[in-house]
């Protein structure tokens, strides 16, 4: 049996995300996103609650997926779970680069362990927690690039949409 | 009549943004240069009527060429100067990541709105605004980097350049 | 006025060549596709009379855009032509950085020439004419990814879809 | 079940290679690797018929994985065989972006296929069968670079080492 | 006599500096480490004396090289201790552009001075001290990325690594 | 006593080539242009001979430059020449990446020998020979680009200059 983790902040949860999940969850016998949680730093917008209940409602639909929260480095995570792959989606040169190290880092530290990565599709490639936290910091609409899960606790969070930003 | 923004923080201005803004004004019928104003951070080294200062004098040659400040997101800027293309200036691989994925989520976000990219020539591609600030904050000579306008405030900013420092 | 070429093999034309060639159309007053001949190659798939008949029937609504063979150098074709803007399209850092140095070194050569470039839509950054010769040669279909003038004449010339292959 | 297929040319396998396929074979229930097939062309070093040898000899100890050539394009033969998932080591950014684009075009004209992308291990990182070709067409020695099966072949194909390379 | 400066923060000195810094004091007459040291910046994990010693520790056997720290911009240094040479260690591409950033920014500050890069041994090319940091905040073990007089001092101030790491 | 390659096919040797030499031969004791010759591959513009005085010609000042011919690896060459270091230029992305490669697969065949990069100045880094021959058969101006020794062979190659291209 292969346990796959998709380990990640979700700060919030969008789209490619989502997508990176889905295909995941085909190809391994379950599929665990771990959020990453520093309960010392306190710069993310959702805390660790929210953004586990984003991954949990977001895949109520795809049994084999679970959502976690961990503490610590991930290969410490990956053998405490028993988990054998980790999952990543790729977009930009930039992400691959960072996340071919941390691979081989990992891969140091832990042989047991395997990175596989996902690509992420075309139409969310330029989607990021960061951008949507800024679009949503405006005011402005994030329906097209999260799901409602997400879009539900932004508009919680700052208020209503502006009159000028069209739906 | 084709309206161009050319957006950035311009924190502060130097001779890479000059020579986009020259090369970008005999392109299109009108050029505005969109100063990014973000009342809420306050890491930026020249506040935002100096850098608006800084652009209208190094530009004043340029008749189609007039500078505003912004808030917000850019998408919905251009909307309300009913402008239809966005600026940037090309130097480098990360620049252009981050570019194309701004371009793309703005596209999605504003169908109408056009970016174009300018390459910076080649003996500016290497001066950017953080390093102007880094070079200027240890009182070295950055004369050869930024127009006179900008450097006559870094001058005021940071006092007479070092002994050592040839001019 | 601002004449613009948008220049390239097009060896076949493809979708994304047509985004990017209705979008620079709307931004300056004359577009032309300038369509590279080089009589001493043979490795072209289609020639240079195919090759120009594909982007006249993909552009004919477009009344600002004309297409034309030419050989020799870029610069000297724009000088020739008189026109100061080149339009290429950016899909991937591969393309940047060839695009970028030819850029650098055209503006070395004609100081008058200004290079601009234009974003592919995301969901043609990965069609290339090479893509599409290749998946041509297997039989296999090409619809979704050009337009019909080239489509028709890539039926013509490799015959039939392959009956395995779904529409 | 998963079936995975790791398509290439591996003319010749190489060490890179051989990690790919020993770490993808844990992760699947069946991994295929399909070695491509140009009956047309004719720059490869070593035949169809050798190159499978060379991939069969040195993945005997692994009983999930088999080798089969395949001609035409990726995606007809995933169909064909019923197979889920592409595999693609992934080395440097050339890699990355041509295998990124691959990936976009194949999830394209066959949805059912997932692209996964495996790291090759930083030791062989830097080996490429172009290298290992160059290298060997030298006479000097590349028992580091490539299994016992290339090795044996490249030997009776470029003849003894040259003496004054260092085994 | 060819002076050359390896600059850098060092916090702390991993494995992969003391490879760049073996192989440079093999190349040039005087090697010195010039240790960057910010005391406005209060964010290194070790301050100026520790890292200090790291580096002078873990080359006390290179009888050509030295360490010191330095303050303000690296051109000024130079010009101040007459070297000649700037050495700098590349792994990957981000590291790249933003030194080739930094060498033509040198060069056109100081044209007296040279930027050589030398390439971090394959194994070390994953390793950072961002990620060296990380890994240790965590009680991780870091024994096969830094030399001894950085692990000493990493255990001093972490503490024993926790039990369930693997030596 | 430091002795360096510089390792290159200079068909034909250009300006950024020329910067690289100069600045190399300050930095080591000896430094021999080492020219790739390949009786076999025939798709050099110009032969051996004519490449090696190109390269003396345009370095006679520099009393601690050489130029040679070689074939095969570059490695088993070094070995020969009991040279230590490999001086390669770095301009953009690709060619850092397939440079770095070569650099790894070099030191593993021969430990005992170190890449040294070194940047090409900002205004050569987009020269390439294959640029120069493309702009050189169409008969236009090179003077900007190369040297006079390459200059004058590639008019009696192709001889005199067009009229319409200026000087």
């Amino acid at each position: 049996m292969v346990h796959a983790v998709y380990p990640g902040s979700f700060d919030p949860l969008h789209n490619g995300h989502v997508d990176v999940i889905r295909r995941a969850s085909r190809l391994f016998d379950k599929l665990t996103v771990g959020v990453t949680h520093n309960p010392l730093k306190s710069t993310a917008l959702f805390d660790i609650e929210e953004r586990l209940a984003m991954v949990r409602e977001s895949t109520k639909g795809l049994s084999n997926v679970d959502a976690e929260s961990f503490e610590g480095l991930l290969v410490d995570y990956m053998r405490a779970r028993q988990a054998g792959v980790i999952v990543k989606g790729l977009r930009v040169i930039s992400d691959f680069e960072y996340e071919l190290q941390m691979a081989h880092l990992n891969r140091q530290m832990n042989a047991d362990v395997e990175t596989l990565f996902v690509m992420t599709a075309t139409r969310w490639s330029f989607v990021s927690s960061t951008r949507v936290k800024e679009i949503a910091t405006y005011g402005a609409d994030v329906t097209k690039l999260v799901p409602p899960a997400t879009q539900r606790r932004i508009l919680e969070r700052f208020g209503a949409l502006q009159d000028d930003v069209p739906g």
